[in-house]
């Protein structure tokens, strides 16, 4: 069998250390730095001739310099020989951006796919993407992991009395049913609407709440305005506490501020984004991905089915 | 005729703005901003449906950035219909790593220029690439224009008794040839090598620069380091004063510094990159590419031959 190789990019280090010895391997020998006027300089310093090369990147801020080494590394391998270029992207960053919803927008989430695939991706592993079409707008293979049974095992070890899971918008409410399912609890939706222009944003809460512990679950926080008033207006309609969860902590611009001011009791994450230190407040808790990630890694490479990975 | 329009990205915004104002025309409305977590958000605030669009974007520092803003733009633009995307890259980036110097090293040059198709631009207008074989790397329609033009015109007012046309490395000398041509003037070429391993590298100039006054000519000035021991190594060897000129001043990390503590007299460069405010040294002379890249994007857009530009 060719050999597997894993490399880590400058986003996620301890992530993709984690993976590499998971898998029982060394983190491939490779520097990526800067010339002195900023440009991404990269030497892979072993051979890669022949082998699965799997590339461990988060596009998380900075996300253009992080896109720009992931497809300057994808090109340096391709050049190198590399039998096949594994993409894992523990988060996708412009995964909003996927639909022109005014006129005259990018679609940058697509842009991104062929960017990747220009460059020479043979295949993209990838967790909870903000839209699952995003899938589509590969024609490379895509394995896409979740990591709602990560972060619904964490909760379930808490045995809360009565909880209810609560999706903050529309959009999320498959994701807050299926860790429902797991939780063997019940779904709310916050159901925010305007009642005419220019009229605050009313906070109508559908389903049964009261006396609960909510659980609320997102893919992205980014700057915690929804997930913060969601949980204020939680407790305001007789919820007993509320946990916040999500996979991808972008956490940018007020997001810990708002956290810390709010009425989440504790919020809980994924390592797919590494938090700044300065963000490491007592409140957040992180779940690693690590192990998802490396035996997605490992069963692709053995070229076994993943689909066990979703029980 | 379908109407033409100038947008300006992030990089260059005053000579976007003397571009469009010699075409005669206002730069298209338009918004490059950033979202809270720094991904690149762009509002194309007029129609371009059926429109020759021509995008100004040097892809200097922050490179990733603004290569990124690019992209995203060019995105745009064609799923907003228009009729064609005329890429202006007064300055190009990554045109350095050009080729596979070393084992695994990627070729970034190409790569970009495979990014720029995959986006959808339709022509790429140019200007001193580092090498002129980066034009094979694109299969669509390059205009490359040169600054030598400009810069010689500068130094023919000048009218230097007896002067010498000098090239800091082998790589410049057609280059230097070029302008030797227009200022009827002969060449000299710094012949740097190193004598034996673990030597110091010796300044040997072939040519003769006894008494003349020497003028430096490169591409592109980055860290400065060719430059300044070139010109003390002309004034060593006999020199009467050196200027020096290029048409990209990149001058990152020590270049201004290494520039006020060398013996050139003064620089003289273009304005395809914007030099920052403290960058601004009395030493250091800005000449405009404004007029030759609107007449050029003026007779592309009437399907008129460019080629009178390098007479
Ligand atoms: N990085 C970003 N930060 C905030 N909003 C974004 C970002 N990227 C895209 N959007 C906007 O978010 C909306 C899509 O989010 P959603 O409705 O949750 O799918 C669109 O209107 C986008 O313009
Ligand atoms: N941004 C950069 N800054 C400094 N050196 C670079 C840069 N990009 C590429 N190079 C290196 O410059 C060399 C090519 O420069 P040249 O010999 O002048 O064509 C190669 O060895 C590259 O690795």
């Amino acid at each position: 069998d060719p050999a597997l190789k894993v490399f880590s990019l400058n986003s996620n280090p301890s992530l993709a250390q984690e993976i590499a010895e998971n898998i029982g391997t060394e983190l491939g020998k490779c520097t990526v730095t800067n010339f002195s006027d900023g440009e991404i300089q990269i030497n892979i310093e072993e051979s890669v001739r022949g082998c699965d090369v799997y590339v461990i990147q988060s596009t998380c801020e900075p996300v253009n310099m992080h896109i720009m080494e992931l497809l300057i590394m994808i090109d340096a391998l391709k050049r190198a020989s590399a039998r096949s270029i594994n993409i894992v992207m523990p988060y996708y960053g412009y995964a909003r951006q996927d639909r022109k919803a005014r006129s005259r927008e990018p679609i940058t989430s697509k842009l991104v796919a062929n960017l990747l695939e220009t460059a020479g991706a043979s295949r993209v592993i990838m967790l909870d993407l903000h839209a699952p079409q995003i899938q589509g707008f590969f024609d490379v293979p895509i394995d896409h992991l979740i990591g709602v049974p990560i972060l619904s095992d964490y909760f379930e070890e808490k045995n809360f009395e009565d909880v209810v899971i609560v999706s903050p918008d529309h959009g999320g409410v498959t994701r807050a049913r299926k860790m429902a399912d797991r939780l063997k609890a019940p779904i709310a939706i916050i159901d925010k609407r305007r009642p005419r222009p220019n009229v605050a944003e009313v906070m109508n809460i559908v389903g049964n709440i009261e006396g609960k512990t909510a659980i609320l679950i997102d893919d992205i926080i980014d700057t915690a305005g929804t997930m913060t008033l969601a949980a204020n207006a939680l407790i305001e309609n007789g919820a007993k506490e509320v946990y916040a969860c999500c996979t991808h902590p972008v956490l940018s611009g007020p997001a810990i501020e708002r956290i810390d001011n709010s009425m989440i009791k504790e919020l809980v994450v994924t390592n797919t984004i590494p938090l700044k230190d300065e963000k490491m407040i007592d409140k957040v808790s992180v779940l690693s991905v690590g192990q998802l990630i490396s035996e997605a890694i490992t069963r692709v490479h053995e070229r076994k089915s993943i689909s066990i990975l979703f029980d």
